[in-house]
């Protein structure tokens, strides 16, 4: 079913071509802004701003909404960043969660060996050979300068909980959400009384010391993950992947992205990560290349297993109608927050050409969009008109977040919103104060409606549901 | 206005005398967990569940809806946690954010010097005096063996970014979320074109490494708070300041806290922070005292001008209409999520007799239940019967969190629903296959009214209209 990619880089193009389109977009209008920039930044964090902020909150929604709220088999878990350590252990982070660094002796500058011409390739094994710098005669793309012996650099980043900084006192900031979930299965299993097969949904942030960020918030070194792990019979594993993975590539086109970006790509054995059986990427095609979106993958009973060993505790299903104990098998749904709305962010933007001017569009999804709707008067001198307005706006705020502008003129006006992917504006002008109405003019076509004022409202919401289908 | 106590902790009882009342009622029906519980825990970290998750959502989402949402002043932002090392120099954090913290020479136990018995009014001078243990005659409160001085412990969390682990590689997580606004000031106010007065909200997780955290969630070493900077007029600050405490402490009124639970308490000169002028705390009778929910403080120009001054950039603002520049003063609103989730949980418990037995009751506001609404079957024998309640459930999903629930005869179903704080039971019953009308059961008066079935969702969003007011 996944298909291994029959398409390559060079057949589809990206919704953007140039990233730095979207990076300034995203701090003039509030978007994204650099951390700290007032301090010089820090490398691979990002801040939201105003519009972000809502973009992002609207897509952590959706995806609860389709992955918990729809679902009477799916309920929800919010677990600490900061866990146990020994949980770590068990899961395999300690050990196995590291990539390959090497460092130039001349000018210091570190690498992921995978990042290196000519090392793209390399397999785990080829990695923690010594000797693999001289083999594949590797310098420093930066000065040439001879290249160390790559050693394997843990991506966990640790603090220390209490008064004293010793190995005692290391906690980890966990660098996935999905661990959070499985210590927890019993406890959520029966608390809410949920029968296999079941799944358990968590949004919230991890942390990588990644040796290479970058591209935006593509890779950052604090992100946050939306993670769902569904727990099925040991013999129910390959049907719940095969529900799972079309579901997930569903839910993006759904919400917008354009079907001929996005590609799912099998993982090959020689690629899988430790605990999985079984790996499919939703990836999409970004400006710098396909990459991974979103994973779903078999884990078999690896996590509770051996979470089970190591903890002592019992972790086992009893199924009361068969009688059977097992450990259940889970398949997670894996997808990050940032890259989901970086990526709708992308695939919304386009440029169009309006009576002979440029208009900038982000056509995001309304259930995406920061504001929903913006009231803006036509004649910003008669108090009346404002006055309106501005009830209007408050009226409609109750319910979605909602905007009003009087800074220019109405078609700079139009413009902002178009920019900033306001599905609908509401325009009051002079006859309004005669008959009542109000103008609702669509985003996308562009075609306006004459709506009473009382009305409008009314007729946001109901677009807002028509769209959500 | 604000009135310095007159009532003690004496003359208003708490709304659940026990906390093991509610710690056992969260793990039991899924609002919080212990973390990491089957590795034994990690102490002042707690999980939230399926419900607790609801919960929390819908609490952060009620302040988000006041403070951003509702407002045409106020816009939102989410800053990462990992911020540049300087701000936390700038801020005061790294000189002055700490404890004082005692060690005894036999058991080693570590307590906050404030909290050992004798010493529960020691002012900063005091905690700064290293004969103060000797002077107030203090000892070990578990072993009674000899304390040591008192040393500034500093609260804050660090790890290091990149491959080393040196002084130059130490972040902070950050300790409040509030700097986070600072910093991104100019941005916000240039790409949202806001005008003076106007406000930045930020919701999101902060670390303290406490020595005494407890009392279950309500001091933690990870927590999410819920933080609103108002910048004004340095004129303007006062103004703003008696605007925003009653109205602060009236978001918990709304949301059903009740009043006499709630006190306002003015900070005296010697224990204002660094950085206030003016600082009052809306406190609330917890099962262990009166205690900070939410902080309202008048920064003065703290802040932006420090920032200012470190980093070098104008952090002034035109005004555009007096043609003045200034450094805006700053009203801070400071709230904790997990506390006032927390609040909305032990004051919405209570126990009542209804015909001989004991119910348990969560009356939570509709707007704060994890579960607006539960479709019960009155015969799940009959397949048609659970068939219309599956549909039912499955319709108001797609627009508030509902559940079903068949496993055990309706009295019992009602009661798990009160002790959760549902809202809205509806029952469908044989008469509703001919009637096709169901009964909705209402949590607190227990009163029922029968509605035909396709207009059950309606009756609920027009209930939860009414509540919200």
């Amino acid at each position: 079913m996944p298909d291994t990619p029959s398409v390559t880089d060079e057949q589809v193009a990206p919704a953007v071509d140039d990233l730095d389109t979207i990076v300034s977009l995203s701090k003039r209008r509030g978007f994204i802004y650099p951390s700290s920039e007032i301090y010089g930044g820090i490398n691979a964090v990002w801040d939201y701003g105003p519009l972000g902020v809502e973009l992002k909150n609207n897509v952590k929604r959706a995806w609860w909404r389709a992955m918990v709220q729809e679902r009477d088999d799916i309920v929800g878990l919010d677990a600490g960043i900061l866990m146990a350590p020994q949980v770590w252990v068990t899961s395999g982070h300690v050990a196995e969660f590291s990539d390959p660094l090497v460092e130039c002796a001349t000018c210091h500058r570190r690498y992921r060996l995978d990042e290196l011409p000519g090392a793209e390739d390399v397999s785990p094994a080829d990695a923690a050979d010594a000797a693999i710098i001289e083999r594949l005669g590797l310098t420093c793309p930066n000065d040439g300068g001879p290249l160390s012996a790559p050693r394997r650099f843990n991506l966990m980043l640790k603090t220390f909980l209490g008064p004293v900084e010793d190995e005692a006192a290391i906690v980890y900031l966990r660098p996935e959400t999905a661990q959070g979930i499985y210590v927890n299965f019993r406890n959520v299993q029966q608390s809410s009384r949920k029968k296999v097969p079941f799944g358990i949904a968590q949004i919230g942030k991890a942390f990588r010391n990644e040796i290479s960020p970058g591209n935006f918030v593509f890779r950052m070194r604090e992100f946050e993950q939306m993670e769902m792990q569904f727990f099925v019979r040991p013999d129910g594993a390959t049907a719940a992947f095969e529900d799972w993975l079309p579901r997930r590539r569903a839910w993006y086109e759904t919400l917008g992205v354009a079907p001929a970006r996005l590609r799912t790509r099998e993982h090959q054995p020689g690629e899988l990560a430790h605990y999985a059986k079984k790996a499919v990427d939703v990836e999409y095609r970004f400006p710098f290349g396909w990459k991974e979106l979103e994973g779903v993958h078999n884990r078999g009973d690896f996590d509770l297993g051996n979470h089970a060993r190591a903890s002592g505790e019992n972790l086992e299903y009893f199924d009361p109608s068969t009688e059977e104990h097992y450990i259940p098998w889970i398949v997670e749904t894996s997808a990050g927050a940032d890259r989901a709305a970086f990526t709708f962010l992308i695939d919304a933007y386009r440029e169009e050409e309006v009576r002979g001017e440029k208009r900038v569009v982000l056509g995001l999804h309304p259930d995406l969009a920061p504001y929903k709707v913006a009231v803006l008067p036509l004649l910003k001198k008669r108090s009346e008109i404002v006055e309106i307005c501005r009830r209007l706006r408050a009226d409609l705020a109750r319910d979605v977040m909602a905007v009003y502008d009087d800074t220019a003129a109405i078609g700079k006006l139009y413009r902002r919103q178009d920019e900033i992917g306001t599905p609908w504006c509401v325009t009051v002008d002079v006859d309004s104060l005669d008959d009542g109405a109000a103008t609702i003019r669509d985003r996308d076509s562009m075609t306006q409606e004459r709506v009473p004022i009382e009305g409008v409202k009314r007729a946001i919401l109901d677009r807002m549901a028509a769209a959500r289908g």
